[in-house]
């Protein structure tokens, strides 16, 4: 095999190596079958041992005792956008969005597309979404409230949810769902595509409170009602078997490699502040996004020239970084640090930003 | 490893080899990258190439130089279902159905389900759908006529397509696509899962005409609408890369190392010959599709009683045959000799059904 890089991508992503071993390791003969995981049937014991065992370490990590379930649907997020109004809007009533840019945007215009009714209660389109707003009002009568936890693009992170009593919050947690521990009550439904902290590209894992599931009519298609899935433990239809395998394996990784969302935690906020510290030490780096909405997730920062970006993401490329160009809406640069990203990857990068730094400042 | 068994499920299904072993020594590092396929991103050049070369080999190996599209869609067939009707049904229009068992069943539900008016011209219901029927009269001015291909639970399986002028076709070619060449013209539209003839589960390969693409509604579910895929070769959202990438290399392994589809057929056909010649020389087995209608893919087949089935699936195990057990809503045996499924696990197989006549007969 050649030398793997430090993998900065922000989705598909970085999965954990051990990971990455055990799947090549049992590709041929998936625990003495005889068969790969990607030939066997998803009828078989072994496949839902696989799956079970995906939603009990889901239920875990996040502290669940009882009231939700866990499934696992295609179509990414981008599903997700149609399904959750699709299913959760009440008769007559509005839906809720706070728009925080791009993924936001995106859930807010497919709900409208639906014919719903829209309220955008609050946004940081004024401040090109650098931020995450604070104040706003929700009609309690409204279906939901819809949030985007973190902004890949934009480099901004939820710190607190909203708290907003009666009504049931949505998420988009996609890119950083289980990066660290948080209380799931007030949410009435939490979706995240799996390529970024999860697993491959391919699935998304949704999480649905039981009292959210007789709102679906039931006339949808089949597929875009949540209680498709959870009357038939995700297996309705044939499911994307190897994605939910290495969902499995990645949530096992944070179960007992890492320890746990308390202790996955601390190593992003380690992180992500060798990251900003080297961004605002001097003024050569330009962080993104206001400092109180930084994501852990992504950082994204400029340089002072184009040229020089340019100049920066072929010299870290070169030395073995890659995945550090911005979103192609926005430009710039952004290193993204998932879970799966290691902090020997995190100090490699900032060693190179400093000697990037030193030769180019 | 351990030892590989002859794999005879119905999808997921058998892999061929060295598609398999391909994967497994290229999982750490990508054509050089330093990055697993699984972590790469969706829009490097790296899979673009990939998506790419899976859409011109598909083209290739059916013949078509023109006209159509290929895209592939998350769901599988059971998405396909609803997608079909919502975006080709033609207002004010019926939308026709010829339903030959379970998976032709299941898209005339949905079809109802999403308020189409659905005409069911044929039907082999009253023989148990054990034959494609042959006689019906569709209407000149209906929106399409859908048939199922193939019958993986019934065993049965369509010779030569049903010859409607002007009204485009639509299949359901889940369970023997690229199996064998046919005349693509007369379709509007083929969709099929990946998990039998194609790779592993996660994806529908869609072929669509391009005069299908202006019937499509604009108030869908964005990722529900074909032209969405079309325009965006597939790439609106993250596609499902992992299993693209192995469909691509199936592909490969259909036109370099088996030489195309006349020649896949010609293997198929003799897979299929040697195991209903076990079964027709006496009574002990007896194929439960009528002759003229049996499937090249799935072959179907009771003993007796439920006792000597379930003793032959016990012993074929023991043997290494696995996946031999019939669809629960049918009982009895069924071996799926999908393109993947080698001459040598074939004659595996009739030596073993030989022997266990010779045994309990």
């Amino acid at each position: 095999m050649g030398k793997r890089i430090h993998n900065f991508n922000p989705g598909p992503a970085a999965l954990p190596l051990p990971v990455l071993e055990e799947i090549q390791s049992e590709l041929l003969d998936f625990k003495g079958t005889g068969m790969s995981i990607l030939e066997i049937s998803h009828r078989s014991k072994q496949f839902e041992e696989v799956l079970n065992t995906a939603i009990e370490r889901t239920k875990r990590l996040l502290g669940i005792k009882e009231g939700y379930h866990v499934v696992f649907v295609q179509g990414g997020a981008t599903l997700q956008f149609a399904m959750v109004p699709l299913n959760l809007a009440l008769p007559n009533k509005s839906v809720s969005y706070i728009d925080t840019g791009t993924w936001s945007t995106k859930a807010i215009k497919e709900a409208k597309l639906l014919g719903k009714e829209v309220k955008v209660v609050a946004s940081s389109q004024d401040k090109e979404y650098t931020y995450i707003p604070e104040v706003f009002e929700v009609d309690p009568d409204t279906s939901y409230l819809h949030i985007t936890s973190n902004n890949t693009i934009r480099g901004t992170q939820w710190k607190e949810f909203p708290k907003v009593e009666d009504v049931p919050l949505v998420s988009d947690m996609s890119s950083d769902f289980l990066s660290r521990p948080f209380d799931v009550k007030p949410f009435g439904l939490i979706y995240a595509g799996a390529q970024k902290n999860l697993g491959p590209a391919g699935c998304a894992v949704v999480l649905i409170r039981e009292d959210m599931l007789q709102r679906s009519p039931k006339d949808l298609p089949t597929l875009l009602r949540y209680p498709v899935y959870t009357e038939n433990n995700s297996l309705y239809n044939t499911p994307p078997c190897f994605v939910i395998y290495t969902i499995g394996l990645v949530l096992k990784w944070l179960e007992e490699t890492i320890g746990g969302l308390e202790k996955m935690a601390k190593i992003n906020e380690d992180k992500a502040r060798i990251i900003y510290e080297v961004i605002d030490r001097t003024g050569f780096y330009k962080g993104t996004a206001q400092k109180d909405s930084r994501s852990l997730m992504n950082v994204t920062f400029r340089l002072q020239t184009e040229e020089l970006e340019k100049k920066f993401l072929e010299e870290a490329q070169k030395n073995g970084l890659g995945g550090l160009k911005g979103h192609r809406s926005v430009g710039g640069c952004r290193a993204s640090l998932y879970n799966a990203v290691g902090l020997d990857s995190v100090k490699a990068l900032a060693s190179f930003m400093e000697e990037f730094e030193r030769k180019f400042g």
